[in-house]
């Protein structure tokens, strides 16, 4: 299955893209449907020492949306634009993904409206994978969905926990929604309700988490509106660059300095690489009928190939249909909304849950591997309170 | 005039809430209420060499309000803490302002019931100081008011300016709404209609700000809700203790790092000071009638000296003088929140602040040193687009 690389998208198109595409296509293997311009495309692949191949497609696309474009002009204005065309391929089943550093507006609007959404999806999130103390924290949403309901934020942490299993192969990992303090009465009436449901469902949900846990691994998966996200994700780069500033004025304020940075330099470039967002390779926008993965605007060609990797993987493992089983065991979460607290939830709840609990009490077995979260973890909550955040 | 001080609010009490007052008489030459078991804090004061004076009075209160109590429950209960008797002096008017680093939802609902709103305000919010590239940003509300209004955002915008010019001697703060992108569409349907009232008062207002530009000193005064407010400032100090745990580790793992860690010592207590939490003093609640400083709950000497001065500054330059006349000036807030787009208001805006100009152009003088920034500000926002936020 090919995966479409919007050639033309990014601060440093299209030669980042290309190169970036030769090098996953030599390192995973995976066969590329290079998306623009075919006479700058075939330029770029001859100046990385490569040709157009079955591995490495092209497929003309005549037009680019600029980063300044505005998204819904972008999407009425330019119909062959290289970003819509990508998308064109995955509608036509001509490819399975789309990969695009190009302006983010616009690859959400058209990943709506031209994959549409999975079944039971009410609304597409981003996931980005942000740097922890021992792994990474994935936030969901990061910036697509600036007013959520409760049904919304449920389904993103469902959402989330299957990228974070399937995808970065963590095998139970911790949810928790974010608030101003972890106790049950802290957070927004929509917090709350989220929250109420998600302590009930098969979920390893840890509770609420706080803003101070987003980089401390006390958590797998960060579930919040995109507006919280986007400004909890803003924050964290903002300091970095604060305390990088920092550091470097305290290097090249002295002797001392100067010395200690020569020592450090190597172990420094580690570091960054542990933080860099290169490594991580893109946000997936997740819920929508194929994969799409938003690389950054300034994207390195190791950023592209990274991201192609993200998308490589997301289709090996199949996201979407984990997503779709995932989604289509709960209970109709539009009840949520309707009374803001979720109690008729519950019935529905025990009604799905309980025979499915009691049946594989009585086999004595787990149950199916693809069930979201350990199995037991359901048994223990229906009885106890969820455990507190890890601090 | 009396600063009253919960001698016994915080984890290092009654210990360091006296010594840090002990400091700060010395330093500031201020009169203290020490609130609390009077027996306690004689011996405090003795082992900081100083007794019972006029300048370091004893109030007696037998009861504390511990950290982990629910502020509900400390409230009804507890008539005689420490923290109640301290908000008592200054409703008697014995004193002018309270300092705790006591349990934060108790100062926050002691401050509130025994206090009150000051005239015009709708709701009290917290300001936290935070560290920037240069100088410090106020951050409003930082976790006083989860679900807001517009009218609140108007309100914590005016608060933060007074506070930032009046106390902490910024000329003019640039003010900003934090949200999800810099353009007008961006941000919550509350934000965006903040953002068109604020566009039209006559302060120093930027316009939308990105989460990073809340350590860029690209703003002196960031707008949010009580939940966003908190969730930012958890994510920072998260963040921090993610790159100290980086560093840490980096120093650690060979011996050039270690090499280099001890070159830099001293320079990284400087660091470390300049973001500091102690210097900074605690997070004024405005709003009230009566100044009242939050202080960490694990608040050093230092820590509890710099709240005192903050106190002491509010107190001495009127700050709740300069909220009241500020907010006094304002058209009725309140139609902002009848319509959700503030258009009622333009009428109101027009005469109320176009008299003032014109009078002033007439005059050839600048408005009032306290009128909320600049007056020439208003006079081209009128006619122009409000300028894009610092990068």
């Amino acid at each position: 299955m090919y995966i479409a690389l919007d050639a033309m998208g990014g601060d440093l198109a299209p030669q980042a893209p290309v190169a970036g595409a030769v090098q996953a296509a030599r390192e995973y293997g995976v066969s590329l449907l290079l998306v623009g311009d075919q006479e700058k495309i075939r330029q770029e692949l001859s100046r990385n020492g490569q040709c157009e191949s079955s591995q490495l497609a092209i497929q003309h696309a005549s037009e680019v949306i600029e980063m300044g474009d505005s998204p819904v002009a972008a999407l009425r204005r330019k119909r062959d634009s290289s970003l819509r065309v990508a998308f064109t391929q995955v509608k036509d089943g001509k490819a399975g993904a789309v990969v695009s550093a190009g302006n983010s507006g616009a690859v959400l609007g058209l990943a709506v409206t031209r994959l549409g959404c999975l079944p039971d999806v009410e609304r597409p999130a981003i996931v980005t994978v942000v740097p922890a103390l021992s792994g990474r924290t994935c936030l969901v949403d990061a910036g697509a969905n600036v007013e959520c309901k409760p049904v919304h934020l449920v389904q993103f942490a469902i959402m989330g926990e299957v990228y974070a299993r399937v995808v970065r192969g963590i095998r139970s990992p911790r949810v928790g929604v974010l608030s101003n303090g972890e106790e049950d009465s802290k957070g927004t009436e929509t917090t709350r309700a989220a929250h109420t449901v998600l302590s009930r469902l098969p979920l390893n949900y840890i509770g609420y988490i706080e803003g101070r846990e987003l980089n401390n691994s006390g958590v797998d998966v960060a579930v919040t509106d995109g507006f919280t996200g986007n400004i909890a994700l803003k924050t964290m780069e903002g300091f970095y660059d604060f305390t990088q500033g920092q550091l470097r004025s305290l290097f090249a304020s002295s002797w001392r300095g100067k010395l200690a940075f020569l020592l450090l330099k190597r172990s420094f470039a580690d570091l960054r690489a542990s933080i860099d967002y290169d490594e991580v390779g893109g946000a997936p926008l997740l819920g929508t009928d194929g994969v799409t993965i938003i690389a950054h605007g300034s994207s390195s060609p190791k950023a592209i190939k990274n991201a192609i990797r993200v998308a490589h993987e997301s289709l090996q493992r199949g996201v979407n249909r984990h997503i779709t089983e995932s989604l289509q065991r709960l209970p109709d979460l539009e009840a949520l909304t309707a009374d803001g607290r979720g109690r008729k939830i519950w019935s529905q709840l025990r009604q799905k849950f309980r025979p499915t609990k009691d049946a594989a009490a009585e086999a004595g077995t787990p149950a199916a591997p693809d069930k979201i979260g350990p199995p037991n973890r359901h048994d223990t909550r229906d009885e106890t309170e969820p455990p507190e955040p890890a601090e």
